[in-house]
């Protein structure tokens, strides 16, 4: 596949951004690289004049922004979801370097949409945010003062993107994957799956809504790291179902 | 030497920047890089507010520029110097990419100073300037958009110093292990999760062990995959052993 079809396969998603500089900025940065899809979560203020500014040859990339309701929304569709992160949480997927990272959505992206997720200024994303990711990236910096700038954060990662889409050493196959495979399942296939084990843990008495602990997180780490396909995702709903059948039909006697 | 010592020893050289905000921005890429050394070369409007709103918790870098009258002036004492350039002049410097350019800037740190020159928004360095240069870097973008911020292409640079200042040190990362992580599981508690599993598709009638098909085969091909921890399978037998007891129970009314 082409280096310049596989970036445009690849969304960045900001959530709650603070500046509307920054999002000009963002647009800026990823058409630099050969990006263009531009997902906006709840911005707070868009658009905006300075946003257009910051932009400025990329203000055709800002102007086919899709303002989204909800992370859910924006990631609709997307069979891998990379997180940045600036911090390593207890529970939360599988983190690398941009490198990496950068090697494992080409790779995915020649399957499918593929998205990388940024969260506010301030306060980054939320656990709930980070838990709809299936990897997260950390750009390593100086541990005095790891403040980058969101732009500039949007910027160092689409910059290796488009480093090793055109390198030649591209990653053209994902290990993880083996022949024969079905396609990988979508963002809202995978929240489907975890919807139905909460349902069938909560039926069984495993899962206390009113103390989840730390359950949820778990389950969807698991099969986030399992890059799940759809057909997997069919046989364990099944499984689910099965059970809740069961169940339903031996209460009934 | 130290990746730290190294770092301290580039210098970051802006000519003629024509936004303060720019000059904000390039300190704090520096900073959150390692980097501390910046020099201002006739800035258009220096200091200014809009660089300190952009430099952020690296005000330290701004307060501690130096500003010169000349590049020359900048350049004293450095021992290899890199010009940032967008094009290919016919007579020029040589001419590399990032990862290649940190590379010869980190060996030349070893012996003594180096410096990285970038010039003004609009116009960029002068032929005067580049022929100060031992060497020139071009990001490499998008041929219809190569437009990259300022603050945005001494990001990129720094990013790429650091990394490479850092490689050899770098912990590699297993992708497949997350902090905090419990031990992988045995193979013997693997199989004794897919034994679970077939009991539990059993009694709900979702296997037929007179014709199973391929549902282990598939089950065991993406827990095995996911390379699950004795903590996930302590949680997916609980959920097993919920709806086995949940049925169980309830087949006894």
């Amino acid at each position: 596949m082409k280096p310049e079809l596989l970036l445009s396969r690849i969304r960045v998603v900001l959530c709650r951004p603070s500046h509307p500089g920054n999002i000009g900025a963002a647009a800026r940065a990823m058409k630099t690289m050969g990006l263009s899809d531009l997902r906006l979560v709840h911005p707070r203020t868009f658009p905006d004049p300075e946003a257009e500014a910051r932009a400025t040859g990329a203000v055709d990339v800002l102007k086919s922004a899709k303002i989204d309701d909800s992370l859910a929304e924006a990631l609709a569709g997307a069979v891998f979801v990379v997180a940045l992160s600036a911090r390593r949480r207890d529970l939360g997927p599988e983190i690398g370097v941009p490198r990496e990272m950068a090697g494992r959505l080409l790779a995915e992206a020649a399957k499918g949409p593929v998205a990388l997720v940024f969260g506010n200024e301030s306060v980054g994303l939320s656990n709930d945010e980070i838990q709809q990711c299936h990897a997260a990236v950390t750009i390593p910096t100086n541990p005095e003062f790891s403040s980058l700038n969101l732009g500039s954060a949007v910027q160092v990662l689409c910059y290796e993107l488009r480093t090793l889409a055109f390198a030649d050493n591209l990653p053209a196959v994902d290990p993880t994957v083996t022949p024969f495979s079905s396609p990988l399942a979508s963002h809202d296939e995978l929240e489907g799956l975890y919807a139905h084990f909460a349902a069938v843990m909560t039926a069984t008495g495993f899962l206390n809504p009113e103390q989840p602990g730390r359950l949820m997180p778990k389950i969807r780490r698991l099969f986030g790291r399992a890059r799940i396909e759809k057909d997997e995702i069919n046989i364990l709903r099944g499984i689910l179902a099965a059970t809740q059948n069961t169940t339903g039909h031996a209460r009934k006697n």
